[in-house]
Parts: C-alpha cells; structure tokens; sequence
C-alpha cells in the first residue's frame, strides 16, 4: 500500500449568485482508502455532500453570493490496487458483462463510438482479445496523439481528436473510450489527481471492463496509473467536471497537489506494466 | 385511470452467435402498472431479465445460434397519471434539484447542450420559468422540425437537426431535451408505446424535472401524452433502443402495437394540455 | 466619389525558410480606383505580384529566409459606386444567370449550404425575391449572432456559427453566403478595408448577385458599406486570407488602417441604405 | 492513342419547371480529343453550351417544363496521355507552383485540408516529396477505406470518410485530394467516364500537381487511369455534379457507358503504373 497526500485550492469571483458542484473529493473503494479529509469554504458557509449518476460520485453543493469563494481540500489516501498479471486478462464476453457494465458501451457526449466501428476493427479487430488489445489502443493513442494544451476545447470529441491529432488528458481518454467501447470493451471516463503530474493539476484518464474487474489506463503516459487517486467516474468527461457552476463566476486560482508520502509508487511510465484496478 | 394493451414482435435472422438486449417491456412505476405480461422466444430459449442503467431500465438479455429468432412481448398497462395544472409548475431552481436529476443537466451523445447555450438563451431565456417555457421549446421543436422518416439517421444529433430541420421522433426529444439542459431544467429521454400512433411503431419522448416530477412531453404532437406508455429512460436514445445486437442478425419484420381498452386517452394532441407525470 | 487612404503593415518573425502569399493590396473595379500605390518589404526584397483563382485577385507573392519581415502597404482608393435604390432589384432567375455567377451557388468549405436548404425555406423562402431579401438575410443574421472575438476560429463554418450564435465579421459572412446560396442566390466572399471599423483591421463581408450586378453587404453593421475598399473576391475566407505562410512565421504586429479623405461617407451603418455595387 | 466511346442517357420527370446543368460532355485537352459528339433532348429543345468556373468546364444549360426530359450523348474521345516514370516527377516548391494550381491548396466543402495538417504530416510528412508521396496517399486511402454504395451521401466530407472508413469513389477522392493539399500539393477533383468500370457509372478521381503538370491519380483502384475520360474539374464534387437542378424532376433512369474501341488500354489497376497526364 501507499500513501498519498491530494489536494486543491480553487478561488472564485462570483459575479451573480451562484450554484456550485465540485468533483474534487478521492473516492472510497475497496482499493482506495480516504484516512483524513479537511474540507474549507471561505468565506465560512454550508455545504452539502451529495451523491450523483450511476456510480454515486461524491460531490460537494453549495451556493454563493457575490464576492469571493475558496475550497479548499486535502485528503490522504491510502491506494491499495488489485494487481494483476495483463496476460491472464480476457475480455469479457457480452452474455457475461455485469448489468453495472452494460451501459458503458453506450456512445457519449465526448466518445462517439458509434461512428468508430469501423476504424476500431481495422485496427484493432485482429487482436487478442484481453487486457493487451486495450493496452494496444491506449498505444495507438499515445503514438498517434501529440499532448498540446489549449490544441482542444469543451465541445471536443474523441472523433475531432482522431482528425486533429492533437489534445491533453480528457482527450487522449475520450478517444480510447470510444475506440474501447467500438470493439465492445465497457470503459469509463474517471477523473483524478495524479502522482507526479507536470505541471501538477487535476487529471483525467479511464477505465476498461475486463476479466471481472474495472482496470485503469492512462493513454498520457505522463505518469504512472499507480499513482492516481480517483474522484468520479462517469460516461466521459462531461459527468466529473471538478467544478460545476450555475450562475456567474470565475476562477481566478487553481492548485492542485498530490504527493507521495511512501516512496512505494514505481516512476515507470509505460512498457510492462502491472494490471491496476482500484474500483 | 386507463388500460391499454401493448406489444411487439420482432422477427430476426441471426446469421452469427448474437446476444441480444431488448428494451420492450412496459416499466412499472407509481402510474404505470403491468397486469398481464407474456413473453415467447420462437424457438423455445431461456432469457434474462437485467435492469440497466441509472433508472433500472428493465431489459431482456439472451444469447441465439444463428437462424430465426422471434421475440413476442405483450402486456395490459394501467395508466393512472397525475395530473397537474400546468400553470402552477415553476421549473426547480439548481439548488434544490434531487440528486437523480442532475445528471440530466449534462450533454449527451445526442443532446449536446454545451453547444447550445446561446441559441436557447435567446430563443427561450426570456420566457417565463416553469412548465410552460417547456411547453414552448415543444412548441418551437415542433413548428421548425418537418417530420420526415429516413431524413436523419442513428448519428444524426440535437446540433444536426438544428440545422436540418427535419427528423424523426427521436430527433424531437434529442432537440428538445438538448434545449432543456441548455437552459438548466434537467430532461430525459423515455422510449414507449404510444397509443394512436400512425403507423404504430416504437416512439420516443421525453421528461422534464419541474417542480418536484418528472412530466412528460412529446414535440412530435403525433400522439396524446396520456397515452405514452412508458417503457425505459435514459440520456437519450443510445440508452433505450429497443434492440441491441452484438453480433450480427438482421430484422425481418418489426409488429409493434398499443391499444386502448378503455376509452379515456382524450384525442387532443395539442393545446390545452394537462401537465402529465408517470415516472 | 470618396477618396480612401488603405494601408497595413505587417511585422514577422520567419523561423524557418518561407513562402508567403499577400492578398492586402485594394482591387481595381470600374468602381474602384487604386491612385498611389506604396509597397515596402523589409528588409529589402523582390517580390512577385501574381494574380489567383477565378477573380483574378491580386496578390503579393515573396520567399523570406529567418528573421525579421515587414510588409508596408499604402494606397489611396477612390469609391464611385454604382448606387441603385433596393426596390427595384430583383433576385435572377437561375436561367439568366450569367456564368460567372453560377459557381457562386456551389457550397463551400466555410459556407455549407448544401445542409441549410430547409432552414433557409422556413426563415425566408415566403420573401419577395429581390434585393430585400438578402437585406433579411443579412437583418437575420445582426439580430442572431453576438459579435465576440475569439468565439471562433480558423475551423468555424455556418453551421457552427448557426449553432452557437457568435462570431466575427468572417463568420456573418460565411452564414450570410450560405443562406443566400440555399436560396438560390449566388453570393461570395470579399475581403477588404473598412472605413471607420473599430478596432482597426482588415474586414470581411460579402456579395450577392441580384438583377445584373454584385451587390455589397455586411452583415455585420460594424461599418456603412459605402467605405468598404475591396480587397479580393471567393467562395469564402479560404480563398483570400491577408496571409498565407507555407513555412514557420508568427505575426509579432499587425497595423490596418483606412481613413476617408473626402467627406463623403454617410456614417448610416444600418436601416435604409441604397444598394451599393463595386465590383 | 486509345480510343473511347463514352455516352450517357439521364431520364427525368420533370415536376415543376425547372433549370438544368449538365456536367457530362467530355472535356478538349492536348491530351483528349473529342471526335464525334452526339447530343439529344427529349422532347426536343434548345439546350446552351457554357463554360463554368475557373477551368471552363463545359455544361449543357436548358429549361423544362413540367413532363419527361431525357439527355443523349454520346462521343468518340481520343485518349493521348502524356507517359512519365514516377521516379522523376519531384513535388513543385510552393515558390515555383504557377498562379493556376495555387488554388487547389485551399480547403473546400468537402476536402476540409485545413483540420488534417496533423495526420498528413504524421502519416506521410516523412516520405520522398514527389509523385511518390501522392501514390502513398491513395494507397493509404485503397487500404484504409471499404468501397461501400449507400455508406455515405452528399454532405460527407472528407473527415467523415477518416473516421467512418468507407465510402464510394468520390469520397476516396475527396480525402485523397484533402491530404495531399494539407501537405501543399495542390490537387484538383475530376469526374469523368471510366472505362472498365463495373457497374457503369460516372466516376470521381482527382489530379495532383507535380513537376510541372497535373497527374491523374484514383485512390479506388477500379479502373485503369489510362481509361479515365475527363468531364470536368473542380475544388471538389460540388463544382461538377453529373447534373445540378433548380426545380423539382425525379431521376428515372441512368445509363452511363465507356467503352474502348481499341485494346491499348492496359488492365493492371494497381501496382507499378506510370503517371499519367491528360489535362
């Protein structure tokens, strides 16, 4: 097990009364413990937790005047992943997926992949079928996407990414989502915080059905899965924004850590990597 | 309250190994009961009965060998809606949304909202808060949509038919709900049986959350709501086909119906039209 | 007759070794007359000055090896427009066409009638065929779009900006070409100098082919059409961007101006103008 | 020499009076020669001979009223092809390219050039720059895209055609023509008869511009190259449709033929041809 130290400040200038939702807490699971947790409004005022979609994200609500707001949160997380060995994992055959898996398949807002039936088969149709075939895409991502802040925006899909080439994390996790989803393998959009992330921020990467568990795969590259804390998870990115805002605001500091306080999160990148899953 | 006979039979030649999902079955809710279900697979073959998704969307799920599969599904539904004064339903402010329903804020597949910001502001955001300014994006959808079968097809989205102008009843609910979410009212897509509908077939609708239900609306105007029957929910209408297939069989025929038994589904399709909530 | 001095000067940085196309220098018409004409390239080089696509727009043509580059250009115009009174032009039949002109109707990369026939039918299709129809298009436009830069760029076409409401002056050209050519009416491209356009920069706006002659419009308002200086003529921005650079350049400054001479200018920017022709 | 015998006969139901323009007469180039035309209308009519555009494509123009229409034609074409070894034919710097080709770099409705510089560049930015670069890209473009009637229709792109991989021949040209300019090659849609080609149709392919002429390329492989009879040419299929109408008229009947009345056309559709010249 490790231990990692995650956190945030986030400042607002809220211009008209406002409704806030922030996707920022790590999120309990078997593999993933939260020890201590500090929560800050400021200026002072209430918040509620609330649980949202499919998989009960955890969320903090709250509203706001105008004025200034600031979150802060911390948290230390002891990671606890199931490991495990990438060539005993088969791919799930559709009559054995579990309900909860189901509707992972189903092409979303950022990962059309509907439209990418054909190109997955023709590049990935020949593969074993198992964990290597999604280890495969996210490869083809990495190879063939370069990492370019602002290159994308809000509204970018996985089939713009395929045209353009270009993107950052989300991006690089919508397209393998929908090239997982094309070939029939549930996958999911998780957002995070990620040891060793350069410069530092919050993270997005995804999840792929297989065997009998959820297995995490960051197509980046640019740090090592063992080190991500999970925050949500949902059909893409649109279901864990960290920040939800009804009303008028904006965001005028940003930062985000997440620090290892054991020394057990290996710095390899990439090549043969364990099999995580920590759902 | 009223009932009505609903059912389906769905004709495949299954060429390869397929597993099937149907979305067919009459959902049980506070205003929908299922009387008399009857389900046959020709040839004899055992199906499971899963439930998919947030909404618990009853599905049947089997395996089949290649050559004909037959499904029949029929079953007496009691609708005993309530009914609202449409008047007295203000749309609920973000702070006070149920959990359930937020996740019906975020854009969809086919209901991209993100884009679509704008255009509902201008055309809708001066409009009066509550059922009502629903009722005139059904309205709007309505007047600028020319109902057209084969003019859209299964990636054809909110933004397309924006453009083009025409669709099916898919399309309406994709436009509408896309509007909804844009202007901060959570919606839904609902696939049913419909009553009336000409040439009977499968429809899609929708939900909006206000006040504290989910009602119901149909921009199509082909039918009147109080005699949608409700078979499954979801983001839009990539959760609730009435058919997946992995693997490959094509539809030879398609017999859908719903029936009235009583004689209580008023025949207005338009208008004056009490708020109706089956959910 | 109204005399403009039109000039720019546009400052490089030319990393690596490149070709650069120039459309800046103001057109000769029967209507539009360039007097003095002042070119400057430093550091001191040749140029060529060649003559593109079907309109024959001219253009500077110059090979750059790394570091600096600035192009000057000056000139004075003078405007004599042909000046018709809108009641009395109608749209031409598709027969009377002059050949000239029928290219004109084919859809183009940033202008996509060919999606748009429906919608333009609905909003204008009942209109008196004539002047004053374009004059609604380009009404529609003004009263739809918000002028915001950088809510567009380089990959926006009219059905993007149809979509999400704003734009700049390329963008209210493109919609505006697009609706007009859904309509049957032949319109393109132009790009130019704008009297009195704040900030200063070069513009964009359009024509439409009505009765026998182009007539201008800008659906912008930002300017009265009387002081447009014509650059050159296309399907849309593509054909005539102030700069093309086949190489690495960026542009470190950038200095448009076009001040009036004479008097002459009505400063009207919108509501009864006259017809203006000046190609 | 070889010697072609093209023809075409297009029935329609003329429903509403209606403006018609053909795009189906054999072009005159050094390399094509039109021997013996036949035209015929059906009911007898006048019919105008004009050119379009900025190649002078020739087109049959003419009125009907509302009843059947038919076209005739027919012609002997003398096939004259300038014959050069790929190996010897060098990209043209972008300094070098003449004032007619520069153009065809622009993207176009349906070759959206200026999204793909990314995967052009990752693709085949590390190849030879000569004919050789051009007969990769329809390599590419043969092995990746699944030649599909139906798959695609009239406002598929050549973004859609990368993603969806399938397509019919004047999608392959359109993504073949979209690389080539995102690398600066100009290149140019041509439609035309094809000998050979099973069934009969028109045909769309495109030409690049190397060396000093314009190359004849078809990325579908269907036919030989040496067998292609240029109707027109354009930016890309909007600017020469077999028949562009303005009206309303029902397509009844289409026989296309192409036949070669020597034996000098070789049959090899692939492999180690030679560059072919015919503009």
């Amino acid at each position: 097990m490790s231990l990692v130290r995650v956190g945030c400040e986030l400042h607002y200038q809220v211009i008209n009364p406002s409704s806030f939702l922030f996707h920022v807490t790590a999120a309990s699971t078997p593999h993933q413990t939260v020890h201590r947790e500090e929560v800050r409004v400021e200026p002072v005022k209430q918040y509620d937790i609330c649980y949202l979609g499919a998989e009960d994200n955890r969320v903090f609500r709250l509203q706001a005047i105008p004025g200034e707001l600031t979150l802060y949160y911390q948290a230390r997380v002891g990671l606890n992943p199931a490991v495990d060995s990438p060539p005993q994992i088969p791919e799930t055959e559709h009559p054995e997926l579990p309900e909860e898996a189901i509707p992972y398949l189903n092409p979303s807002r950022y990962c059309e992949s509907d439209r990418l039936a054909a190109f997955a088969m023709a590049e990935f149709g020949h593969l074993d079928r198992g964990y290597s075939r999604v280890a495969a895409i996210c490869e083809w991502t990495y190879e063939h996407l370069k990492y370019r802040s602002g290159s994308t925006d809000s509204s970018t899909g996985a089939c713009d990414v395929l045209i353009l080439r270009s993107g950052v994390c989300r991006d690089y996790a919508h397209l393998a989502i929908a090239l997982c989803r094309a070939l029939c393998i549930p996958a999911r959009y998780v957002s995070g915080y990620a040891v060793a992330l350069e410069p530092p921020d919050f993270h997005g990467f995804f999840e792929a059905y297989l065997g009998d568990h959820w297995y995490l795969f960051d197509a980046t590259r640019l740090v090592p899965v063992e080190g991500l804390v999970r925050i949500g998870m949902g059909r893409d990115a649109a279901d864990v924004p960290f920040a939800t805002i009804i009303g008028a605001a904006t965001l005028k500091k940003k930062v985000v850590s997440a620090e290892e306080l054991t020394e057990e999160i290996p710095q390899h990148t990439s090549g043969e990597e364990p099999a995580i899953s920590t759902a």
